[in-house]
């Protein structure tokens, strides 16, 4: 394992930095959200990623000192080669299929991070405004770290998520509302009891811990990325985090300055990212009365869009929607043509390509990877009498 | 990766041989299992375990040539360190985690290899019958590998699998009865139309797969076992297929003779092993009405029943029972202990460790591996209200 080369935080918003002692969340100066900034010439130094396995490998990136790692068996999920490319006339096309992690979603690897930060650095109690697997994931890492949790979650939650996360005795307060209203609810509980609050861009750890997806896939592919990544897109994190994992990894001369054209895809029913996206703005108006059967995707308005729309546009990206009814179907011809039940997130990933496919956006010489974001476990009740024509 | 370093076939009743060439299944002599046979000096002198990630990584010693060899992401699954050897005054203890195999369960191992080799020596279609999880590893392999695949299973198995069966494009067919019903209507329809039958034990590809738990442990812990073993066991397969990856790593010198004890663990309500095993008996009569909310327990009579009870004597093992509301709780208490949250089956390896501490059986010398066979996602139905006490 490395030590962590963690130098600063920067704000997102401002530039202003913060010290990495204590267990800050947001910008001192002006409430943004904070990224990590790195030692790079110690970190060049360093052995990245270390030899071994999972998400720790990369703790020279990662800012969380060695007391803080937990292991559950986070990362180094598997990118699986399908015949998806043959098919629809791209070039090769994977899955990086993040069900494969502990509590079956890619919300393990920033919650390991965040977590695992907020214990190092004294958290004595935890909170977390979740649409779903985050709150799983938040849950078991709290059990392992031996903290405290409360979870507030919509009502209206399946109840997979709601019974996965009390399996781990984390608290459970269901909120009539969506994300954004468990967001208020977890925050006045932060400012009222001193628990941490875990919510997506209110504190650094949960960017880091997704950038690994970023690090696996470039060594996964032997330092040539794709060309282009379709990322189902809630709160934007794994966007943000993606493009910081490539910004690293080329600072460190693992990766040359060639990026892929980032795909965010949303629910045509929740869609606030791609709206502002379109319309060519650098913020992004929320979303009134946003639902999708894609839970992870149910979001209104994301604390992080400057972020998100700026690390898109870089890319030279797209952002598009797909509907529930398309996100139900290609998950079942995901799990028929490569062996892989995807998330509906994960299978608007393949909805997307087709559409981008036949738009000619992505042409044969395009590698594409997609990301199954989750296990359709969770999802089950979406299919109650599934069975495919003959 | 290795070649294959496959020499033959041995029946494990009695002892004759078959070629590797053909498809076969059983013994031709007396119908018994069959078991791979190795050049292991071949694979002494090949690189085991090869580079890289998974099950193929040990393919010199599985029966599946390169063209077979389906990628899901198959095996390499967490040893995780937890804190359950200190609560219970026994050594350190792990938990093998086979919930981060494709579809969520240690099936998967045995399916990849059954399939893969099914495929590479010419079927055309497949068959299985299963208690659930085995169904739906089948259907993902059968999926990727492109090959048709029927599944019976107990008409009242609970709705996840059959929806993640057919999700996958199985055809499923639900059968008034438990596996050994559902073994015959599935042995009926290989001998009518030659699909290639799956069942454990009719066919040797199950257990080498299965085998790959043993090598990764042995590997993971540095080459030096455990010294229990503990392990849920409906069939058996794993108990055969454990104790013959060591002994085949003790043939290519990476082990010695030291053996971990083994610890079978059976619902109480089904418990054909274990009462055999108490009994004295080489074999096992058929459980009456056997019944348990672990689905993967729930198999009245085993056809390598002589090959578990033999394994498990010779490791001077022990054959226990749990009951389904301990494994409930255990579940409930290893989540929230470890940051692991069981299917019911993974459970009772907890409450079997529990009762031999107690008994003295596992003492503080005794260093425990548990198995969680999969995930708890597929049995959300049996904590419906599940919440903690404070």
């Amino acid at each position: 394992m490395s030590d962590s080369q963690l130098s600063h935080y920067e704000c997102g918003h401002c530039a202003a930095t913060a010290g990495m002692d204590e267990l800050i969340a947001t910008c001192p100066a002006c409430g943004g959200p904070l990224l990590a900034r790195y030692d790079l010439q110690g970190a060049r130094a360093d052995r990245i990623p270390a030899p071994g396995r999972g998400i720790w490998r990369w703790s020279g990136l990662l800012p969380v000192p060695e007391a803080g790692r937990i292991e559950l068996g986070t990362g180094d999920t598997p990118l699986l080669p399908t015949t998806i490319g043959a098919w629809l006339g791209t070039g090769a096309t994977w899955i990086k299929d993040e069900a494969a992690n502990p509590t079956a979603s890619f919300k393990a690897r920033g919650m390991a991070v965040a977590i695992g930060r907020a214990r190092a650095l004294g958290a004595r109690s935890l909170v977390v405004p979740s649409a779903g697997n985050a709150a799983c994931a938040a849950a078991a890492y709290a059990a392992a770290a031996g903290l405290p949790l409360t979870v507030f979650m919509p009502a209206d939650v399946p109840d997979s998520f709601r019974i996965e996360a009390r399996a781990y005795a984390a608290r459970v307060e269901l909120v009539d509302g969506l994300i954004d209203e468990c967001g208020r609810r977890a925050q006045a509980m932060a400012e009222r009891d001193g628990s941490f609050n875990l919510a997506t861009f209110r504190e650094p750890g949960r960017v880091e811990g997704k950038k690994t997806m970023g690090f696996e896939i470039a060594e996964q592919m032997g330092w040539r990325l794709p060309e282009v990544l379709i990322y189902p897109t809630g709160g934007g994190t794994g966007i943000v985090a993606l493009w910081k994992a490539f910004e690293e990894l080329e600072a460190l001369g693992l990766i040359g300055p060639e990026r892929p054209r980032l795909v965010m895809v949303q629910a045509e029913t929740c869609a606030p990212l791609v709206r502002a996206f379109e319309a060519g703005n650098t913020q992004a108006e929320p979303w009134e009365n946003g639902a999708t059967v894609a839970d992870g995707l149910r979001v209104p308005k994301s604390f992080g869009d400057r972020l998100v729309l700026g690390a898109l546009r870089r890319s030279r990206g797209r952002a598009v929607t797909v509907s529930d009814g398309q996100m139900l179907e290609y998950a079942r011809i995901m799990a028929s043509k490569t062996g892989i039940f995807p998330c509906p997130e994960g299978a608007a990933c393949l909805a997307a390509q087709v559409k981008l496919a036949r738009e000619g956006w992505i042409g044969p010489e395009d590698r594409v990877v997609l990301f199954n974001t989750g296990s359709a476990l969770k999802y089950l009740h979406l299919w109650p009498n599934s069975t495919h024509p003959d």
